[in-house]
């Protein structure tokens, strides 16, 4: 189904490598809601997905771009309205990565220049991707930049490490620049908090198979997907939304508004349940 | 604008009083994007305003009721879905009232009964709504149901009163009620906490021009409108945002992430300045 | 351990039942502290817990009242005040129950009367003791008021029912009179959302131990107790956090901020893994 | 007035500049509570101010550390566990600065150097000192650790700049170590959110003294000074509160849940009144 509530709209997108990829559903749903876009990502990253096969469906171009380097920003950003023909009307970030995690430093252990790396790549990589755009004038009035993010900027999920404080400052930079860029150029930036989402990168985490079954029990309308995520950020980008900036948008099917429900408990219950069939010795309590 | 969002869809909407209401221009919206509606308010309400003059534009009917009786609600649900021919796909809950804001009786000396109605009118007339369709399975899956909040259910604002008790109340409806019409039939219960607004209600408010000055200024957006306001709210009621529920939304052009703007500071310290320079005997500091 | 934090302070505390209540506690601690305090509680409570033997072992009384009756509260802070001999210091409001809850009427089938009743014992009652208070001057400077409160204030939890909203009408006022208290006299009002606590009121609530290994295995510091509870409700009513007010403040070994802890997780992965053992036809899916 | 609240505890004080400083008066309150401290900060910061004078007066010494480099924590760890005679029970992280604001360079014109100092400085120094702490086994059970906040960390102040991003971001470390820190070893870790505080540090920031005569307005308590402030340390030091953590809590007279204050709207109303009478040529509207 489609609208044409993009139509005549252009926009840059980071981050689809994939087809999993909630930045490729985005990357469609936009172009089928009348945008025209261009897509970006780490020539790594392009080498690993098949976001060349995105392009080529979509009728457009990848332009490679480190996101942790001004330089390739600004390529990225001049290139990008060239073959555009003018200035971008949404940007969305879906970007992240932590080194700890992928090495397995555990919290109390990290790697300080992995932290730091952490930081660049899934934070402060969207406040050059704005303060890029904003020097060369690049979005349009009541424009919309969008950042993908997860609930561990609220509340602790083990495993997820250096990630959580990389969110939390995330959604802090959407504020803190959606003030500035609001004030002078009616550009409105928010992020999402999306459900655990099962594509390459989220995959990649501890135990995610089974904290996304725990999520969907809890959440009475199920966990989001990738497509839901892509509909909602087509909201975001829509001028029906001009008047909400700076925010934090929970995603969630309902998640983060939840202490328990029925059928989390049963499952829970079960738990308990099956360590008293169990013995004891083989299987000590947690 | 229009792009056929609500096209096929079915909607009861609450607390249209005059053009300037915010369920006016939802209305009206919501038939522009293709939505079928039905217009109801209490009688009182119908005779101060020109709700009917609405009805006859969207060619569509009011049907009478009281919010804060079951019975009513029974007939309207009923006879709106008779008019509709079938089930409802949204409804929009723009109901508040405070007899003790009225009155002049101020938070600390609080008519109970008031309270009581206050609660009734502006909280739980929601469930109430809720409740009675949930009866009456009057909503079909996937249906949308928004009430509309202010920030004052987070942040204590004078002269607000009881009313931000009965915020707080209202908002945490839709998070319960949210959990169970979710889970039973994937229907999706949110608030938005929107900018003040200039409408018959909000103007009754002490103060409440320079309140409105002071959030827009403190927005970087600006403040947000009854059309703005309706505009998002048909975002809510379509189809791209199925997953968002149990949430307050703030619409409110980033007043709710706002510590302090340069253009608020900026009058706030010229109020300063002209204490200093006016007799301070004559204008003794608050 | 005792230090003198509340050395000559006078106090009034509501809902001590037995010695599993948290109220209990506080008055214990209390006195320990150098306190002098009167309690109250509703006939009916008397009669089925074992205040008059805490009151006897404290050295002071017991003066019954309903806390929903304005009557019995001006009663009651009259006679308290003559009882200690000076205006109250600290007043704690540890009171809550839900007809619906206790008649099992779900939340999509709820008795308006009794939600009446459940905000008016709940949540109302908190209004009435501050005003009555506010109203005869019995609360000192720098005073403190603290009600007890909980995390489904903010998150659904099923079977909690409609004594969630109860719990957020019951924050706001809080946040609603701290304004007024606070700017005019320096009292500070605030709620602590305390842990799941095992006393005869958290009982009664359905699948409630559970509900109480969960949050205790999610919490890093395991649950707060009622004995905790009342050593944190001293540093309230202690001068050390005069400047605190119109907070609602966690008291809960950190499960508010916790999204997934391994030790929760271990059990539910276990309850997952029952489930495929088990045989599916007598032990369906939830 | 002093309880012997930290009667037989051992605890590490960063940041403390001068008798301004929050930190100061921590440590002095904390001395007179019974503890034993050992006081640190960097060698600039202990030439620049008069911490050796406060070392003396409370019979301890001053460990030199910059809380950016590992190698510094560990040697200060390991030296004032050398003086104190055994492990901490208490830590107080009380630093920040931001290059970019002292080189004036705003929020859209960032220095990305400046911001990995900003974050090394004022978030990840807290991580450092925590793991630091960790590794070397140097935190009693149920010690606690406290860093100091401010609300930039949830709502945009101008002028605060990428302060307000490693605010976030250190709240975030205190939840996402507090998790960790807790289950092994039920050690608390939180932040207190202060009112903006007149200290050498605060004093720095554009516009200041407007913003706390705004702040101190709209807080019914009005603000929470330096010695407010240790107060409300020691209770988070204190065993009245060990189950407290991951939390941010806010000490700022109740300015964090006020939307507006009748004493702030007069002089807002004041600053819009002199913009009518003053020579609008001279003063254009911001």
């Amino acid at each position: 189904m489609s609208y044409g509530l993009l139509k005549g709209k252009k926009g840059l997108i980071f981050g689809a490598l994939n087809e999993k990829s909630i930045a490729w559903k985005v990357a469609e749903s936009a172009v089928a809601e009348g945008a025209q876009i261009v897509l970006t990502n780490t020539p790594v990253s392009m080498r690993l997905g098949t976001i060349d096969e995105l392009a080529k469906r979509l009728n457009t171009v990848v332009i490679p771009a480190d996101a942790t380097k001004v330089e390739d920003l600004e390529n990225l950003v001049q290139k990008g309205m060239e073959h555009l023909g003018g200035k971008f009307d949404f940007v969305l970030h879906s970007i992240g990565m932590s080194p700890n995690v992928r090495k397995g430093r555990t919290y109390d252990d990290l790697d300080y220049n992995f932290l730091q790396q952490t930081l660049d790549i899934s934070a402060i990589s969207f406040h050059k991707v704005i303060q890029v755009c904003r020097k060369a004038d690049a979005i349009n009035e009541w424009g919309s930049v969008v950042a993908l993010s997860y609930i561990a900027a609220q509340r602790t999920l083990y495993g997820y490490n250096d990630m959580a404080d990389a969110k939390a400052m995330l959604e802090s930079i959407a504020r803190s620049f959606g003030y500035i860029y609001g004030r002078e150029k009616k550009v409105r930036i928010n992020t999402i908090s999306q459900s655990p989402t099962q594509t390459t990168a989220g995959g990649g985490i501890m135990g995610f198979d089974n904290l996304v079954d725990f999520a969907d029990r809890m959440s009475p309308l199920g966990n989001a997907d990738a497509q839901d995520c892509a509909d909602y950020v087509i909201t975001l980008f829509s001028d029906l939304s001009r008047k909400v900036t700076m925010q934090n948008l929970f995603h969630d099917g309902g998640y983060s508004s939840m202490g328990m429900s029925f059928r989390t408990m049963k499952v829970y219950n079960e738990g308990l349940e099956y360590r008293d069939v169990k013995d004891d010795k083989t299987h000590p309590k947690a």
